[in-house]
Protein backbone atom coordinates (compact mmCIF):
# COMPACT_ATOMS: atom_id res chain seq x y z
CA UNK A 1 0.00 0.00 0.00
CA UNK A 2 1.51 3.26 -1.10
CA UNK A 3 -0.54 5.61 1.18
CA UNK A 4 -0.76 4.52 4.78
CA UNK A 5 -4.49 4.58 5.76
CA UNK A 6 -5.28 3.74 9.54
CA UNK A 7 -7.54 0.71 10.68
CA UNK A 8 -9.25 0.50 14.35
CA UNK A 9 -6.65 -2.04 15.49
CA UNK A 10 -3.55 0.36 14.50
CA UNK A 11 -4.67 2.84 16.91
CA UNK A 12 -3.76 2.29 20.94
CA UNK A 13 -4.20 4.45 24.43
CA UNK A 14 -1.37 7.06 24.88
CA UNK A 15 -0.19 7.01 20.62
CA UNK A 16 0.49 10.16 19.66
CA UNK A 17 0.67 11.14 16.03
CA UNK A 18 2.24 14.28 14.50
CA UNK A 19 1.47 16.20 11.11
CA UNK A 20 4.07 15.26 8.59
CA UNK A 21 3.75 19.02 7.74
CA UNK A 22 2.85 22.36 8.74
CA UNK A 23 0.04 24.53 6.93
CA UNK A 24 0.97 28.62 6.80
CA UNK A 25 -1.91 31.19 7.26
CA UNK A 26 -1.16 34.40 5.21
CA UNK A 27 -2.85 37.29 5.69
CA UNK A 28 -4.75 37.27 2.59
CA UNK A 29 -6.24 33.52 3.11
CA UNK A 30 -7.59 34.71 6.68
CA UNK A 31 -8.98 37.89 5.33
CA UNK A 32 -10.99 35.81 2.53
CA UNK A 33 -12.09 33.22 4.79
CA UNK A 34 -13.69 35.56 7.16
CA UNK A 35 -15.08 37.45 4.08
CA UNK A 36 -16.93 33.97 3.61
CA UNK A 37 -17.75 32.31 7.19
CA UNK A 38 -16.86 35.16 9.59
CA UNK A 39 -16.82 38.44 8.63
CA UNK A 40 -15.97 39.61 11.84
CA UNK A 41 -13.67 42.96 12.15
CA UNK A 42 -10.56 41.01 14.27
CA UNK A 43 -10.47 38.55 10.85
CA UNK A 44 -11.13 40.94 8.27
CA UNK A 45 -7.77 42.73 8.23
CA UNK A 46 -5.49 45.31 10.44
CA UNK A 47 -7.70 48.06 9.94
CA UNK A 48 -10.64 46.83 11.42
CA UNK A 49 -9.09 44.19 13.38
CA UNK A 50 -7.89 47.92 15.66
CA UNK A 51 -11.31 48.74 17.17
CA UNK A 52 -12.44 45.06 18.31
CA UNK A 53 -12.54 43.34 20.97
CA UNK A 54 -9.57 41.27 20.17
CA UNK A 55 -7.47 44.59 19.20
CA UNK A 56 -5.84 42.72 16.61
CA UNK A 57 -5.56 41.01 13.35
CA UNK A 58 -6.26 36.79 13.76
CA UNK A 59 -7.74 34.46 12.56
CA UNK A 60 -11.29 33.20 12.50
CA UNK A 61 -11.35 30.18 14.97
CA UNK A 62 -13.37 28.06 12.35
CA UNK A 63 -10.46 28.70 9.99
CA UNK A 64 -7.99 27.12 12.65
CA UNK A 65 -10.32 24.64 13.12
CA UNK A 66 -10.64 23.65 9.14
CA UNK A 67 -7.00 24.27 8.84
CA UNK A 68 -6.48 21.61 11.68
CA UNK A 69 -9.14 19.26 10.03
CA UNK A 70 -6.65 19.09 6.93
CA UNK A 71 -3.53 18.29 9.29
CA UNK A 72 -5.31 15.68 11.08
CA UNK A 73 -6.78 14.20 7.92
CA UNK A 74 -3.13 13.84 6.53
CA UNK A 75 -2.02 12.67 10.30
CA UNK A 76 -4.14 10.20 10.94
CA UNK A 77 -5.80 9.16 7.05
CA UNK A 78 -8.91 6.58 8.16
CA UNK A 79 -9.31 3.45 6.19
CA UNK A 80 -12.72 4.14 4.25
CA UNK A 81 -13.12 8.10 6.01
CA UNK A 82 -13.84 9.10 10.02
CA UNK A 83 -17.29 9.69 11.25
CA UNK A 84 -16.91 12.36 13.77
CA UNK A 85 -19.34 11.87 16.31
CA UNK A 86 -18.49 15.06 17.96
CA UNK A 87 -16.32 17.39 19.59
CA UNK A 88 -15.85 18.59 23.20
CA UNK A 89 -13.59 21.35 25.06
CA UNK A 90 -12.48 23.34 22.17
CA UNK A 91 -10.38 26.10 23.18
CA UNK A 92 -8.34 28.69 21.57
CA UNK A 93 -5.48 29.53 23.83
CA UNK A 94 -3.78 32.40 21.85
CA UNK A 95 -4.72 33.99 18.29
CA UNK A 96 -3.08 32.92 14.93
CA UNK A 97 -1.59 35.85 13.37
CA UNK A 98 -1.16 36.05 9.85
CA UNK A 99 2.06 33.89 8.82
CA UNK A 100 1.89 31.87 11.90
CA UNK A 101 2.78 28.40 10.44
CA UNK A 102 0.23 25.71 12.33
CA UNK A 103 1.12 21.68 12.99
CA UNK A 104 -0.94 19.35 14.70
CA UNK A 105 0.02 16.49 17.32
CA UNK A 106 -2.81 13.58 18.37
CA UNK A 107 -3.12 12.10 21.16
CA UNK A 108 -5.47 8.75 21.90
CA UNK A 109 -7.31 9.16 24.99
CA UNK A 110 -9.84 6.46 24.48
CA UNK A 111 -10.18 3.43 21.82
CA UNK A 112 -13.09 0.69 22.42
CA UNK A 113 -15.13 -1.49 19.87
CA UNK A 114 -18.20 -0.13 18.73
CA UNK A 115 -21.48 -1.48 20.59
CA UNK A 116 -23.90 -0.66 18.19
CA UNK A 117 -21.94 -1.14 15.38
CA UNK A 118 -19.68 -4.43 14.71
CA UNK A 119 -17.69 -3.40 12.28
CA UNK A 120 -16.82 0.24 13.85
CA UNK A 121 -14.25 1.28 16.78
CA UNK A 122 -14.64 4.31 18.71
CA UNK A 123 -11.30 6.45 19.57
CA UNK A 124 -11.40 9.51 21.27
CA UNK A 125 -8.19 11.92 20.78
CA UNK A 126 -7.07 15.10 21.90
CA UNK A 127 -5.79 16.92 18.93
CA UNK A 128 -3.80 20.48 19.71
CA UNK A 129 -2.42 22.60 17.49
CA UNK A 130 0.47 24.37 17.76
CA UNK A 131 2.28 27.83 15.91
CA UNK A 132 5.49 27.54 14.96
CA UNK A 133 6.78 29.25 18.55
CA UNK A 134 5.26 26.00 19.68
CA UNK A 135 2.68 27.66 21.91
CA UNK A 136 -1.01 25.71 21.45
CA UNK A 137 -3.14 27.93 19.46
CA UNK A 138 -6.05 25.35 19.71
CA UNK A 139 -7.42 22.13 21.45
CA UNK A 140 -9.91 19.89 21.99
CA UNK A 141 -11.32 16.26 22.09
CA UNK A 142 -13.05 14.40 19.59
CA UNK A 143 -14.55 11.14 19.10
CA UNK A 144 -14.62 9.26 15.75
CA UNK A 145 -15.87 6.12 14.82
CA UNK A 146 -13.32 3.70 12.51
CA UNK A 147 -13.48 0.97 10.62
CA UNK A 148 -12.27 -2.18 12.23
CA UNK A 149 -9.87 -3.69 9.86
CA UNK A 150 -11.54 -6.92 7.70
CA UNK A 151 -10.30 -10.25 8.35
CA UNK A 152 -7.31 -11.39 6.52
CA UNK A 153 -7.22 -7.50 5.39
CA UNK B 1 -27.56 53.18 13.29
CA UNK B 2 -28.97 51.38 10.28
CA UNK B 3 -27.12 47.89 11.07
CA UNK B 4 -28.51 46.80 14.13
CA UNK B 5 -25.41 45.91 17.01
CA UNK B 6 -25.30 43.72 20.01
CA UNK B 7 -23.77 44.35 23.17
CA UNK B 8 -23.64 42.45 26.61
CA UNK B 9 -26.72 44.24 28.21
CA UNK B 10 -29.20 43.25 24.93
CA UNK B 11 -29.27 39.78 25.79
CA UNK B 12 -31.02 37.96 28.77
CA UNK B 13 -31.25 34.73 29.68
CA UNK B 14 -33.94 32.44 27.37
CA UNK B 15 -33.95 34.66 24.58
CA UNK B 16 -33.53 33.00 21.02
CA UNK B 17 -32.71 34.35 18.32
CA UNK B 18 -33.59 33.56 14.45
CA UNK B 19 -30.97 33.55 11.80
CA UNK B 20 -32.59 36.40 9.14
CA UNK B 21 -31.72 34.21 5.83
CA UNK B 22 -31.23 30.33 5.18
CA UNK B 23 -27.80 29.41 3.48
CA UNK B 24 -27.74 26.59 0.62
CA UNK B 25 -24.70 24.17 0.34
CA UNK B 26 -24.81 22.67 -3.37
CA UNK B 27 -22.50 19.90 -3.83
CA UNK B 28 -19.76 21.94 -5.75
CA UNK B 29 -19.38 24.46 -2.72
CA UNK B 30 -18.94 21.09 -0.61
CA UNK B 31 -16.42 19.49 -2.78
CA UNK B 32 -14.81 22.84 -2.66
CA UNK B 33 -14.22 22.90 0.91
CA UNK B 34 -13.55 19.10 1.52
CA UNK B 35 -10.37 19.51 -1.10
CA UNK B 36 -9.32 22.22 0.64
CA UNK B 37 -10.24 21.41 4.48
CA UNK B 38 -11.64 17.87 5.18
CA UNK B 39 -10.68 15.81 2.00
CA UNK B 40 -12.20 12.09 3.00
CA UNK B 41 -14.09 10.17 0.78
CA UNK B 42 -17.35 10.94 2.24
CA UNK B 43 -17.04 14.99 1.50
CA UNK B 44 -15.60 14.51 -2.19
CA UNK B 45 -18.41 13.55 -4.28
CA UNK B 46 -20.77 10.79 -4.37
CA UNK B 47 -18.34 9.00 -6.22
CA UNK B 48 -15.81 8.35 -3.50
CA UNK B 49 -18.76 8.18 -0.70
CA UNK B 50 -20.24 4.88 -1.89
CA UNK B 51 -17.69 3.10 -0.10
CA UNK B 52 -17.18 5.68 2.62
CA UNK B 53 -18.21 4.69 6.56
CA UNK B 54 -20.89 7.56 5.82
CA UNK B 55 -21.70 5.74 2.66
CA UNK B 56 -23.32 8.63 1.32
CA UNK B 57 -21.81 12.11 0.22
CA UNK B 58 -22.21 14.82 3.32
CA UNK B 59 -20.93 18.14 3.60
CA UNK B 60 -17.35 18.13 6.31
CA UNK B 61 -18.79 18.62 9.39
CA UNK B 62 -16.24 21.49 9.60
CA UNK B 63 -17.86 23.47 6.75
CA UNK B 64 -21.41 23.12 8.47
CA UNK B 65 -19.67 24.85 11.40
CA UNK B 66 -18.43 27.66 9.27
CA UNK B 67 -21.52 28.17 7.35
CA UNK B 68 -23.51 28.40 10.67
CA UNK B 69 -20.61 30.99 12.12
CA UNK B 70 -21.68 32.55 9.07
CA UNK B 71 -25.21 32.52 10.51
CA UNK B 72 -24.00 33.72 13.69
CA UNK B 73 -22.61 36.81 12.96
CA UNK B 74 -25.95 37.71 10.60
CA UNK B 75 -27.70 36.97 13.46
CA UNK B 76 -25.98 38.58 16.62
CA UNK B 77 -23.27 41.00 14.92
CA UNK B 78 -21.59 41.83 18.27
CA UNK B 79 -20.23 45.37 18.65
CA UNK B 80 -16.64 45.08 18.14
CA UNK B 81 -16.81 41.87 17.52
CA UNK B 82 -17.19 38.70 19.39
CA UNK B 83 -14.18 36.63 21.07
CA UNK B 84 -15.10 33.24 21.42
CA UNK B 85 -13.61 31.61 24.73
CA UNK B 86 -14.36 28.32 23.86
CA UNK B 87 -16.83 25.47 22.53
CA UNK B 88 -18.54 22.32 24.06
CA UNK B 89 -21.01 19.47 23.22
CA UNK B 90 -20.37 19.84 19.44
CA UNK B 91 -22.15 17.17 17.40
CA UNK B 92 -23.99 16.93 14.38
CA UNK B 93 -26.76 14.31 14.80
CA UNK B 94 -27.53 14.00 10.90
CA UNK B 95 -26.07 14.53 7.36
CA UNK B 96 -25.78 17.65 5.49
CA UNK B 97 -26.55 16.88 2.04
CA UNK B 98 -26.04 18.40 -1.19
CA UNK B 99 -28.37 21.33 -1.90
CA UNK B 100 -29.60 21.42 2.11
CA UNK B 101 -30.49 24.98 3.29
CA UNK B 102 -28.87 25.77 6.71
CA UNK B 103 -30.55 27.91 9.10
CA UNK B 104 -29.63 28.70 13.21
CA UNK B 105 -31.40 29.48 16.11
CA UNK B 106 -29.30 30.69 18.98
CA UNK B 107 -30.45 30.32 23.11
CA UNK B 108 -28.96 32.37 26.07
CA UNK B 109 -28.11 29.63 28.53
CA UNK B 110 -25.83 32.01 30.98
CA UNK B 111 -24.92 35.91 30.72
CA UNK B 112 -22.88 37.45 33.76
CA UNK B 113 -20.65 40.38 33.77
CA UNK B 114 -16.49 39.42 33.39
CA UNK B 115 -14.67 39.52 36.67
CA UNK B 116 -11.49 40.06 34.59
CA UNK B 117 -12.52 42.08 31.81
CA UNK B 118 -14.64 44.78 33.55
CA UNK B 119 -15.84 46.50 29.95
CA UNK B 120 -16.57 42.71 28.60
CA UNK B 121 -19.63 40.44 29.60
CA UNK B 122 -19.73 36.96 29.17
CA UNK B 123 -22.80 34.71 27.63
CA UNK B 124 -23.16 31.25 26.92
CA UNK B 125 -25.59 30.21 23.80
CA UNK B 126 -27.11 26.69 22.41
CA UNK B 127 -26.45 27.30 18.55
CA UNK B 128 -28.75 24.87 16.48
CA UNK B 129 -28.18 24.50 13.18
CA UNK B 130 -31.35 23.47 10.91
CA UNK B 131 -31.95 22.02 7.47
CA UNK B 132 -34.94 23.01 5.27
CA UNK B 133 -36.89 20.39 6.91
CA UNK B 134 -36.38 21.53 10.41
CA UNK B 135 -33.96 18.53 11.60
CA UNK B 136 -30.87 19.57 13.57
CA UNK B 137 -27.56 18.66 11.73
CA UNK B 138 -25.26 20.80 14.46
CA UNK B 139 -25.48 21.35 17.86
CA UNK B 140 -22.91 23.07 20.53
CA UNK B 141 -22.72 25.44 23.07
CA UNK B 142 -20.19 28.14 22.70
CA UNK B 143 -18.66 31.00 25.63
CA UNK B 144 -18.52 34.95 23.91
CA UNK B 145 -17.05 37.70 25.03
CA UNK B 146 -19.35 40.77 24.78
CA UNK B 147 -18.26 44.59 25.46
CA UNK B 148 -20.57 46.16 27.63
CA UNK B 149 -21.99 49.26 26.63
CA UNK B 150 -20.31 52.42 27.14
CA UNK B 151 -21.76 54.66 29.51
CA UNK B 152 -24.07 57.15 27.64
CA UNK B 153 -23.91 55.04 24.47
Amino acid sequence: MSKREYWFEDLHVGQVLHSPRGITLDAEAMVAFARAYDPQPAHLGEETARDSQFGLFCASGWQTGSVSMRLIAETLPIARGGMGAGIDKLRWPRPVLPGDTLRVEMEVLEARPSASRPGSGVVTHRTTTFNQRDEPVQVFTSTVLMPRRPAGG
